[in-house]
C-alpha cells in the first residue's frame, strides 16, 4: 500500500484536526524506511500545516486569518448570482480559498530509519476553512 | 522522461494559468502508475498553487494579493539606485516577491493508479505576479 | 546516505540563512541523478523558502513578516500564565508561528541529470522567526 484516503468528517467552521498518528500508522503499515509522505488535500477550503497544537495558538491562527482575509469582505467569487452553473447549496466562501492559499494545500514530511522526521513542537494538521463538511486527504508514501 | 520543463510565456502583470492538462499528460507519458509530481517554479516572482479556477475568484485572489503586498508601497528591494550591479531593465517588484512567498514556489500532487489525485474543484494553477515574460516551470516524477 | 540533518545555530531573532550549497553537496554525495530533495524544518517557528538573497528584498521581508502578524499584537498563545506546564523559559512567539505558517515549513526542490532545478535568482534559504535558536532542518533524497 503506497497511498491512503483519509476520511476527516468536520464538524466546525474552522477545526484543526492533528493526523500525526494517522501518518505514522500509514508509515509503519507501508514498512520502508527511508523517504517521505505527502499529506494533501482534496478540496479548496482546507489547508494542510505543519506546526504545533497548541489550543490558544489554534485560536489566534482562527482569528489572524479572519483578518487576514474576512469571511464577511465583498468579495466577487461569493456573487453567486452573477456565476453560471451554481447549485442551490454553493457556499459563499471565497475567504476560506484565500486562507487555504495562504496556508498551503499539502505538507511533505521526510521519514528516516523509519522514523517521521518531526521536531518536538510539530503535528500534521488538517485545517477546516469552510466546514463543517465531510473532507479527504490523500497520503502518498515516495521512495528514498 | 522522469523530468520535464514547461515553457509558459505570460501575457499580464498578473495571470493564472491552469497547467493540470500539461501535468496528466506528463504523467501519462512518464508511464508509472503511483507516486506524485513536484511542479516547481524556477522563478523568484511567480508562485505554483493548487486551488479553483473561477474567474471572479481569480479577480480575488489578485486584488487579495496587492492588499497584503501592494506594489507602490516604499520597498526598499526597488530602491535600484541603492543595490550593486542592476541591469537596465530590473524591474521594482518587491510585491511580486513576497506574494510569491505568501502563495508558494512549488506544489506536489500524488498519482495513484495512474491518476492525479486531485479534488473536483481543484486545479494546478501558475501564478504569474511580475509579468508578461517567459516562464519555466520544473515537472519532476518521484516513485512510490 | 539518503537523509542528513542539518544543523543551523541562528545569531538573531530574524534571519536568512541559504543552504544552496548545502543542498548541492548532499546531492553530490547521495550520488542519485533524478528525483528531488525534500528540505524540512524541525521547528515550528522557523520557515524554509526558495527566492532571491536580495539583501534589501530580505529587509522588505522582515519588516512585512511584522506587518503581516506583529510580535506586539495580544496573541493568545503569548498568555503564557493562562497554559498549562510551561517552562520557564517559554518564548511569547505567537507571530513567529503565524509568519513561520504564511511561508510555510518546507520546501521540494527538484534534481534532474545531477543538477538543481532552481533558476538564476533562487536560492533555498532556511528563515529565522524566533532566534537566536540552535536550528535542525532535515534534507530527504527521493527517487526518480
Amino acid at each position: 500500500m503506497s497511498s491512503q484516503l483519509l476520511n476527516l468528517p468536520t464538524t466546525a467552521s474552522f477545526q484543526c484536526l492533528p493526523i500525526t498518528d494517522a501518518v505514522r500508522t500509514f508509515i509503519r503499515v507501508h514498512g520502508e524506511r527511508d523517504g517521505a509522505v505527502v499529506i494533501a488535500s482534496r478540496h479548496t477550503t482546507t489547508a494542510v500545516i505543519v506546526n504545533e497544537m497548541e489550543e490558544r495558538l489554534l485560536l489566534d491562527l482562527e482569528q489572524w486569518l479572519e483578518r487576514m482575509a474576512p469571511a464577511a469582505a465583498p468579495w466577487k467569487h461569493n456573487d453567486l448570482e452573477l456565476r453560471p452553473n451554481i447549485p442551490a447549496d454553493e457556499p459563499r466562501n471565497a475567504h476560506a480559498h484565500l486562507q487555504a492559499l495562504l496556508l498551503g494545500n499539502q505538507a511533505v514530511v521526510t521519514v528516516s530509519n523509519g522514523e517521521l522526521q518531526l521536531g518536538r513542537y510539530q503535528d500534521v494538521i488538517v485545517v477546516e476553512l469552510d466546514g463543517p463538511r465531510p473532507r479527504q486527504v490523500s497520503l502518498q508514501w515516495l521512495s528514498a
